[in-house]
Parts: C-alpha cells; structure tokens; sequence
C-alpha cells in the first residue's frame, strides 16, 4: 500500500489516503518520497480548475526520492539511487516528439498528477523514462522545484538557443521567477526583473536591473532594450507595451498561465519582426542538462519546508502569495 | 525635373505632378521607371490610413528600371543597368540592425513613398544601398511585386530557417498569397493554401492541398499539421483556432497587417511550444537571394498591366479585389 494524502472532490482538504498500486509494471520505478514542492499546479488541479482531475487526486510532482523497486527492463537506474520526478509520469515513447527528444510535447504524456497518483506520498510510481538522476551537488531538501518550476524556466533557453551575450527581462519574481533570474544571471546574460512587489525588487536574486512592472514609465525607459522577456506571471498586463521594449527580432515567451487572451497589435509584432510563444516543462534531457547548470553554478530554489502532514498548511501558505519562494514538503513528517 | 502622379490630400485622385529632386546626393541613384507594381500600401499611404502620409505623396515602391545616374561614391551600379526598388530608399546605415544586415529593421529606414517621392513617375531617387540589380532571366514587366509583395512572403522562409521537409499553410491567395505558394512549392515544402473563395481554391498556383478558410470543419481535419502557417489577409480570423493546426514547437506568421488584436489564448501557445510572430519586407541581400531564386525556378507575379497614366482607373481594380493577383503600371504609357 501507498500512503498518500487526497482531496476527494474539488477544493476539497487534504486527508490521507491510501491505495494500492499492484504489480509494479515493466519499464516503472517506484521511488521512496524523501521530498515534495507545492507547486500552483496542484492547487489548479485539486480545485479542477482544468476540468480534468480525476479524484481522488494525490498532488505532487516535484518529486526528490530514492529507487526501491525497479520495474522488468529497467536497467539504467539502481536502487537506492536518487531521483526526481517532475510534470510528466511517462510518454507514449514513440511518435513525432518522443522520438526527436521532445517527449514534453507528447500529446499521449502521463501528467504526475491527473489520471495518476502523485508525489504527496510516501512512495510514487513513474515509467523510467520519466525519472531523471540527481547529481551530487544538489541538496534534496531543496532541489525538488527544479522538476517543474525550474525546467519551465530553463527550458526556453535551451530551445531558443538564448546566447550568453542576450538582454533578457523576468516578468515576475516568484516560484517561477526567481529561478529563471538564477539561471539567466548564470547564463551569462544581462538581466532585468519586473515585479510589482517593492521588497522582492530591492533583492537582486541575480538581477543586474530591476523595473516596476505596473509602472508605464519604467517600461517606456526600457522600449527596444530585450532579446527575451520571459513572463512567469498569470495576471493580464500591458503585453502591447511590453512587446515595444523587445528588440527587433526580439521573443516575449509565456510559461505563466494568464487566463485572459492576449490581445496583441499585429504591427507590434510585424514592424520589427517580434515574436510571441510559450512552453510547458522541459523533456527529460533538458532536466537533466538543468540539474548539471544548476549544480555547477550552485543554483537552488529558495524554500520554505513544511512537514508533509501539514499539507493544507503548506497549501494555505501558498495561496497566501507570501512564501518566499516556493514550498517543498519533507515526507515521513 | 521628375514627372510624377500625385495625391495632394487623403484619399484624393492621383494626378500628374512634376518636381525638382535637386542636385543628386552622394551615395544615391537616380532610376528611370520602367514598371511599378501597386502595392496594398500605396493605397493606405494616399488615404493616410497610418497617419503618417506626407502630402503630396508619390506613391509606388515596387519599381523596376535602369539606372541614369549616379551619386558620388557608387561605385556598384553601372549607368544602364536594370534595378529594382522596394517598401525602401535608404536606411540610417549604422545601427545594430544595418551592421548586422538586417536594414530592413531599421528604425530610421526611409521608406520610399513616405516622406520621399515613389516610382509612380518617369524617375525616381534612392539610396543605392537600398537598390538592388535584377539579375537575366526575370521578365522586367512582372517582377517589380516581387521587391514588395514577394520578399514579405519570401523573407520568413530565410528568417525561420524553413526546411524542405516542412509542411507549410498560406491564408489568403491575393497579392502576397499567390507568391508565397510559389516560392513554397519550389522551397520543397508540402503547401496548403486556405482561402475563402470557391475559385481560388480550383488554382493551385503551387499548393499541394486547399482548404476553405472560413470553414470550421476543413481547420478541424488540419489539426497538428503545420510547421508554419503564413497569413496574408488582413481580416480577422479564429486565430486561436488556427493555432491548433499547428504542430507542436510551430508557427503562425503575420505578413498581412490585420488591425483587430489576435486575442489569443496563452494555453494555445503554452501547452505544445508554438509561436506567434510577423514581419515586414526584408533585407537588400535577401531580396537578391530571392530574386536568383525566383530566377532559378521561373517563379514570377501573376499581374494584370495598365499603363501609368491610368493610375486611378488601376487604384480602382486593387480596391475591387478582383485583380489576379498584382498590378503593374507601365511607365511612359
């Protein structure tokens, strides 16, 4: 038996709950939970905010545990090794994207946590392929936010080939942003953070600039500057105005889920060939090329640590707007 | 003194209108006009749709001639030879974008039928740098759209690095439309054009399939297919549905300037990588790529000719939407 923690129905607290996973399959893992982070995710889904959770539902996906069972055919994972799981619990392995690396963009992928049980656990299941090592280096308390919130961040810098010589722009210093400001700093680009919050612009976090994002002066000062902007943000902004302090040729990508459309003046985008995108988390390759940057250019979510057992503490924290920077859950406590 | 069309207000009659263009300047040529293609652009221009017309104003910017005379210091153009003018006369030459071949980003780029006086005359003036030579094989009488209409569409194909093996849709077969299946066709790519128009669509000008672009079942069954969609039209379509016809990691590109905002929903972009973008005409050096391209594979506008002091009567036919597919004017005539 797996011991879990549930919500029965949408926007339902947190009670355990237990299950049995069966037979262990072939090509599947099964890791002992050492950590958990709370991601805005889980809430999303234990309030069925998408339509399509499936309760009960175990949230957690940013997984940090060690392998005890290894399912038939696993071979390049031993047991006791240590591992993170993330957004995804296993792709269809062979169309278009799992093919060319781009198993994050497959569109039979099993997400961590709908239609399957999560990390918030004393152990999870994942197909292997899934799963990715963590190296020395990392500190497991700390490091589990990297499997979504991190690669969402890192990820367009790999896909976009962002060179060291960029001006990128964070819009937004939280769960999300703040690591995108580590990694971007370490990237070697010149980086400017937006935020509304006073306090988070007086900490650099890895920022060489920082700008009031609700401020339209502050954005006119900055009108032609980046290559990239990267907004981590789900609130409706002036977009328009933002695409002017992009550079010719220059990118304003999404990986923070606004809900409003986003209304965008083709001129913007076409008198200076501008572009506009978004992506979801990384494959597995890109995880694992992340947790190496990370590890070399000592990279790490702040957190804040609640025992597992308070779950709906960690939750009411987390909706506050006030953690600092991102939650992770110590399983067993 | 240069014998030309003018309009002296918005939305005015063209009429003849000589002026004296001084002394010519270092670094510029002087065109005698053999054909000019009339663009969608002129006609914003003459109405002062963009609100930047200087009146009164020349327009025409798709020209074809021979050069009769030469600024100090132009040393790579040769009395008598055929050339071709595009949306510009000129760029500032030093910015980030002219020193890295890029002048057509430039933000102090002349363009040549607003504050500066257009090719519908018997002369015209330019920067050389912004002239480009038409190389044997292009009929001189059809391929000014191409330094207008066809590098707008021909422009992505080299900015996206577009391969062979890509799948690529045109909305809209018009002016640009009708160019772009070509260009794609020879690019190697497999072509859908979409269009509303029954006729159209029995065209294939180079398209391997078409769809009806108003029908929502036709955008249904293209779910997932597309690299690249290149709109053309300038009205509003379900952008957001068309995002679905991407691929994951694909793009949908503006060349047409729809003036109602794209409202489109991040979650499109988000959840399989794609992006939005646009962009304007392109570079010298890759309206001389396109033009040997277009040279190497017979590729050329499909226009209906009048001759240049039927102007109005030519203004007419554009606004009509029935010319198939461009407008050229004969000067002299």
């Amino acid at each position: 038996m797996i011991n879990a923690y549930a919500a029965d129905s949408a926007g339902a607290e947190l009670k355990p709950f237990s299950y049995d996973p069966g037979e262990l399959k072939p090509g599947q893992v099964e890791i002992a939970v050492e950590y958990c982070g709370l991601c805005h995710s889980d809430v999303s889904v234990v309030n069925d905010e998408w339509g399509m959770t499936a309760f009960p539902v175990v949230p957690g996906h940013e997984v940090v545990g060690r392998i005890v069972a290894l399912g038939d055919g696993v071979t390049h994972f031993a047991e006791g090794q240590r591992v993170g799981l993330g957004w995804h619990a296993g792709y269809c392995g062979h169309c278009g994207e799992c093919d060319t690396g781009n198993q994050n963009l497959c569109a039979q992928a099993q997400p961590t946590i709908i239609g399957h049980h999560g990390g918030f656990a004393d152990k999870v299941r994942a197909s292997a392929d899934s799963v990715v090592a963590i190296p020395d280096g990392l500190d497991p308390a700390v490091v589990g936010p990297l499997f979504c919130a991190g690669i969402t961040v890192y990820n367009p810098l790999v896909q976009f080939d962002i060179k060291p010589n960029s001006r990128v722009a964070v819009i937004g210093i939280g769960g999300l942003g703040h690591l995108a400001l580590q990694f971007l700093n370490a990237w070697g680009c010149d980086v400017t953070a937006f935020t509304s919050s006073d306090s988070k612009r007086d900490e650099a976090l890895g920022a060489h600039h920082t700008l009031n994002s609700r401020d339209p002066d502050a954005l006119q000062s900055a009108a032609g500057q980046f290559d990239l902007i990267l907004s981590t943000v789900n609130v409706k902004l002036d977009w328009n105005t933002y695409l002017t302090t992009l550079k010719p040729r220059g990118r304003l990508h999404f990986v923070g889920a606004t809900t409003d459309p986003l209304d965008l003046n083709v001129f913007n985008l076409l008198l200076a060939q501008r572009q506009v995108s978004g992506s979801p988390v990384g494959s597995p390759a890109t995880i694992a090329d992340m947790l190496a940057f990370a590890a070399c250019h000592k990279i790490a979510p702040r957190v804040e640590q609640f025992p597992m057992s308070k779950v709906n503490e960690a939750f009411k924290r987390l909706e506050s707007g006030e953690a600092r920077y991102r939650i992770v859950l110590q399983a067993g406590q």
